[in-house]
């Protein structure tokens, strides 16, 4: 006999009663046991989804996600260590400039990513577009490369947080992924399974982002904040703009070719602010004097990067793939960009190949779009706006049809929107 | 491919949205098919547990869950037909005594009934009690009793309602049994597969109910009102008392015998007054004029009831079986009964064996309470206010342990309390 009833725990959190430290730790250990039948745990979940969690539940519920698993021993790693976390948008690419960033400024950053599910693909599938990058690495590989080079950007194993993957699993089949708190827990146990100090978060809103609203980002923020608090880890989180495509890529090749354009001092402004606006949060929480513009423009950024893809077993000097098939869509009018969807945008690009519905599909690594304007830009009517990259032809309706009312011409450009629209501190 | 996405419909009700009619019916079907996993099932029913269900929602639902299985054929009844069901209670015999006594009125009552969890056994168990009383018949046999004696009691075929099956069996695992849509739904595609033209509702209010409070007794009558005659049942409650046991027994045989008291013109009032009001209310909507008092006292329902013992395999020329182990639990001052509780005695019911706490479980026929006092006697100090019976003496000190605060004895009676509370009509 256990110490608890499932059923009991259910009925609790579902009449809104605030569950204990010791069932929501019996839970979270026996549903990774197996010892929870999976219509028991998703009734809870539903019952969570509802009723919300305290505090305390919280963030006993992702201690508990963390101990179910091991955390990183970074120990031998001789500077501070600081990641960063985007709840993920339509061209975010910032992983690939930040860490390297960071590592030329004298943090270590050991970044865990994922593969994307949705528009295009994660971080991970990103940097696959490189000839030979390895995202899966052993623990202790992972480690090396972080000491050796100062940042690594992989896959988490098996061993980190395994409760979050099994709870994720469950929730996607059952309609209980959009829960404020079960989202913090489920990404906060993964990012302090990795062993970081120190932790800037990402949370993009808008049309693009997983939270449309303003003041569910900011309650999303919050809680992830008050999480890494609770964990003994220095976090705090920037609420930034994702009406619109961030840089002018949203594809898997296309976006690496962007971001070293970025590291090489380059790139569009936006990618560039909000890429050193979290740089100078980073440091600041790891307690690191530098200058990250500096590390943009003098080639250390870029190096780091070199060196991380090397030691990754990318090999740079083979071209990165480009596609075959392309295609304009243009305006049909003269004016200026009022507005391009950063939704609509994703979805085309997500039509065209770059990301995947299921998370055994391959994603293009060369599908994607290319924004030749943004919002504000003049055009003239004819002129293309957007450029579409697939691996062929068949790929073009479907998305042209996506992004049909993804953008709009008017006489006068839209009113400026900051990209950076809050900051969340402990 | 399937027409819907049960994810789409966990996170549609999720919302707060209303169900399609397609919707549900697709959910019913598949889910009674094996098509839909039993997480996604239960997420979405703790869905509905927290959102609710419109009418025509709670309607479809029903009708599905009917459409499911099978409709019992009664063309071949010749009267006009009428049930009853109730909610449940502690010494709620009235099934006993009814069903013969609305036969014995010209009607016929085809009675599915159940076994119990909880408190005592179900109406079956009881019935059990009898020597050779066949629970389990099949439609035919079922129809055939029915046309032949003008009631019968038995259990439910697996063709009936599967869905209900089905979804009672889950909701039971995973908290979300105490939804008054779902409640309503189950009760109701059982009630209405039985083919039944008219039906009473008697629904328990009460410490010793299912339902505690007047308002959910209340919301569950009318939502189970609403549902039989949108399916073109004539239905109408009755909201009665169950603060107190019903009549002076609580346990299986010991119930056979008080009901046979009341079948001959006896037993207690309470028992009398609550068997007659339904007797009146399914005569009414079954549009049949009888004196159903009379046919209590004139030996008419009784002879019903002779013929339904027989006609399912029950021999009443053997004596009930008796317990062998009694005790009195006593009063400890000279006053009135000022209040015996209902939740109590069940307790102590159960835990003399009379209930069973797994649908496998045995009960005893023998075990239970008789009720020496009821709320408003008079006792003495030492008197005995209930007595225990049991299969042997092991089973009372826990008992007696739930039975401490059960009654309370005062220099003054209680206020009278009315038994039949309120009356739902379509």
């Amino acid at each position: 006999m256990s110490a608890f009833n499932i059923v009991d725990i259910i009925k609790h959190k579902r009449d809104g009663e605030e569950l204990s430290s010791a069932q929501i730790r019996w839970f979270i250990n026996a549903y990774t046991a197996g010892e929870i039948a999976d219509e028991q745990a998703s009734a809870l979940l539903m019952a969570i989804f509802w009723r919300g969690m305290t505090s305390r539940e919280l963030n006993e519920w992702t201690d508990a996600m963390i101990e179910s698993g091991e955390r990183l021993d970074l120990s031998s790693i001789s500077v501070p260590t600081a990641d960063k976390h985007s709840t993920g948008g339509v061209g975010d690419k910032v992983s690939l400039v930040l860490a390297p960033l960071v590592a030329a400024c004298g943090i270590a950053d050991p970044m865990l990513s994922g593969r994307g599910l949705g528009h295009t693909g994660g971080t991970l599938d990103k940097l696959e577009a490189i000839e030979g990058f390895r995202a899966n690495l052993s623990a202790e590989e992972m480690v090396s490369v972080l000491g050796e080079v100062g940042c690594v950007i992989c896959a988490a194993g098996p061993s980190l947080a395994p409760a979050d993957r099994k709870l994720y699993a469950l929730r996607d089949v059952t309609g209980t992924v959009e829960s404020i708190p079960l989202i913090a827990s489920s990404i906060m146990s993964k990012k302090i399974a990795e062993g970081t100090e120190a932790l800037v978060l990402d949370v993009k809103v808008g049309n693009g982002a997983f939270m449309k609203t303003l003041s569910s980002a900011r309650e999303l923020a919050e809680r992830m904040v008050e999480i890494g608090t609770a964990e003994g880890v220095k976090t705090s989180a920037l609420l930034t703009d994702m009406e619109t495509p961030l840089g002018r890529t949203a594809g898997n090749a296309l976006e690496v070719a962007e971001s070293i354009e970025a590291l090489d001092g380059g790139g569009p402004d936006d990618l560039r602010e909000i890429t050193l606006a979290l740089a100078d949060e980073m440091l600041d929480l790891a307690g690191v004097q530098a200058d990250p513009q500096a590390a943009l423009g003098n080639g250390t950024a870029k190096e780091k990067f070199e060196a991380m893809v090397a030691a990754q077993g990318g090999d740079l000097s083979q071209p990165l793939p480009k596609a075959s098939a392309r295609r304009s869509v243009t305006a049909s009018a003269t004016g200026y960009v009022r507005r391009l969807d950063a939704h609509g945008v994703g979805i085309g690009a997500w039509r065209l190949g770059a990301g995947r519905s299921r998370k055994e599909d391959p994603v293009s690594e060369v599908a994607g779009i290319v924004c030749l304007k943004k919002e504000g830009d003049p055009v003239e009517e004819g002129e293309a706006v957007l450029e579409l990259h697939a691996q062929d032809e068949s790929r073009f309706a479907a998305a042209e049809e996506a992004l049909k009312g993804a953008f709009e011409i008017a006489a006068e450009p839209p009113e400026p929107r900051p990209l950076i629209i809050e900051k969340i501190h402990a």
